[in-house]
């Protein structure tokens, strides 16, 4: 397990937590007591499972900086290279099972009272099961090229994105935060209204990020989406605004394992020749201004409300 | 989800569900409420996952006489044949996420008091643990032909089976249905001189029937045992027995992936000569007539004892 400890100490931007606290806070409550800590820390740890289980399901070879755990483990391994890749595989898997195990035992040791557990699980279990379905949804559109794909697809984009990001990373931290510390419906809904646009401007800043973004900074290598042929909203705006020269030299070059880093220059160039970027960060300001706006009136506490409100600027401006 | 529905409704000995009911009674309770019946059929979910997963990690292409769900949810997909096998693996680990979490939300619906689930949760954490731990060292005592691997290492093996079926499959699901019903120390541990060698004699049985079992009986070809190099305890105390021409024929064949059916009927023919099945079926009539002197003076209900006994000559004569 030490594998585990290293993946979760080398950092990430423990977002989900972080939005947990902020979610507790902004229902009204006082202090961090245990059992907010172990909910957020159960949030990370279910987010290590997701993340464990992609690297392998996408055969990514770095995460954070460093080689995916399932790489990892396979370099561990004294066998032939397909021996040891399928004990590298087989172990990661094991790893997220075990990770998914302890994310609810670690909400549990926090000592939640009944209460509390009551309130928490319907939504811990919408939460989760999004989290699976837009894993599915992102590996059902990516790379696969299936025969009903639609690569210009911007709705199917943005829906994944809604699932995905704006639901799992952070209305459900907020709402389980706020649960935490006996919300009712009036703050559930306002950190939905906050929570949605912002998730979407968090994604779409990704996404960008994942083409256009300092590796060094990011800690992936900026080719990956690329090769993986990710159906993003910026690669599905690019389809479709592209003219037939460059909808095939992208159609071409996405999903291609074998990618060059001059192939990817030229994609990037393409994709800015169709007005993609642009159309996005548009897309990320207008995002932006509504998850402000909600907060207006949002009956939250203001300290909450204006930890938000920088978050909302992060969001949009963050590097990585 | 549909795969999902199927995959369980194919059937499968459903022992872990039986068992949970089995120490339901045992511990002395009369009836079979609902929280009897979703802790039941959640160890089946929890099951579930594992086979699932399990299935990934061995790259098994059937599962009770049907193609296993990563292969299924291959052939669904339109794109290449690597493409598709992406899918199909990836879909399928996150179908094996979606069983464990569901697993546990299923535990929940039965409406178990707070006392109930409080004397669930560290046997139920224990279990799951268990249950990853002995996949593990499934995976690194696999095929893999590790340096440090022994392979005529009878009590490795024995220490797999231990984790993996004794306390797994048997143990647990007879304690979690005697907390259930509210069982003390006593209880629970006369449960577990029971399980422990039965289960031993369950997995021993099992291992024969993988390698000289009638593959339309057990569901799964009686190759993918010797192909996959399983380090059973029948393998080990053949390799120990061996002399050594026997040893060089069954180390050059055990994990052979291109294992032929004429190959295997020597390897067939070789593990008989070095008297491991018949040492095999020895130490599972020994463990079967220990787990029934355990029963004789155990403070469990009298029809529960009876289910146990009965339990016990099934485990060893069984066919599949």
């Amino acid at each position: 397990m030490a594998q585990l400890q290293q993946l979760i100490a080398a950092g990430g931007k423990r977002i989900r937590p972080a939005l947990a606290l902020v979610g507790w806070h902004a229902a009204g409550a006082g202090g961090e007591p245990r059992a907010a800590h172990h909910l957020a820390a159960s949030l990370e740890l279910l987010h290590t499972c997701a993340l464990i289980h992609d690297d392998v399901m996408d055969r990514s070879d770095t995460r954070r900086g460093r080689p995916t755990l399932h790489r990892a483990l396979a370099r561990r391994h004294r066998g032939s290279p397909a021996a040891a890749e399928r004990f590298g595989t087989g172990t990661a898997i094991l790893v997220g099972d075990l990770a998914l195990i302890w994310s609810d035992e670690l909400l549990h040791t926090g000592r939640p009272t009944a209460g509390q557990l009551a309130a928490l699980r319907p939504l811990l279990l919408a939460m989760r099961t999004e989290l699976i379905l837009g894993q599915y949804l992102d590996l059902e559109r990516t790379g696969g090229r299936r025969a009903d794909a639609e690569p210009g697809d911007v709705e199917a984009a943005l829906a994944t994105i809604r699932l995905k990001t704006a639901k799992y990373t952070v209305e459900r931290p907020l709402q389980l935060g706020a649960l935490l510390a006996g919300a009712g419906p009036p703050v559930l809904e306002a950190l939905s209204a906050y929570a949605i646009p912002l998730g979407e401007a968090f994604q779409l800043r990704d996404d960008l990020l994942g083409v256009f973004g300092d590796p060094t900074a990011t800690g992936k290598p900026a080719l990956d989406d690329l090769r993986d042929g990710k159906a993003t909203v910026l690669v599905a705006l690019a389809l479709r605004h592209a003219d037939a020269a460059q909808a095939g030299q992208l159609l071409a070059a996405l999903g291609d394992p074998d990618l060059t880093e001059e192939q990817a220059a030229a994609v990037r160039r393409t994709i800015i020749a169709t007005g993609a970027p642009r159309r996005v960060q548009q897309m990320i300001a207008r995002r932006r201004q509504r998850a402000l706006s909600s907060l207006v009136r949002a009956p939250l506490a203001p300290a909450a409300t204006e930890a938000l409100r920088t978050l909302a600027d992060q969001a949009v401006h963050r590097l990585l």
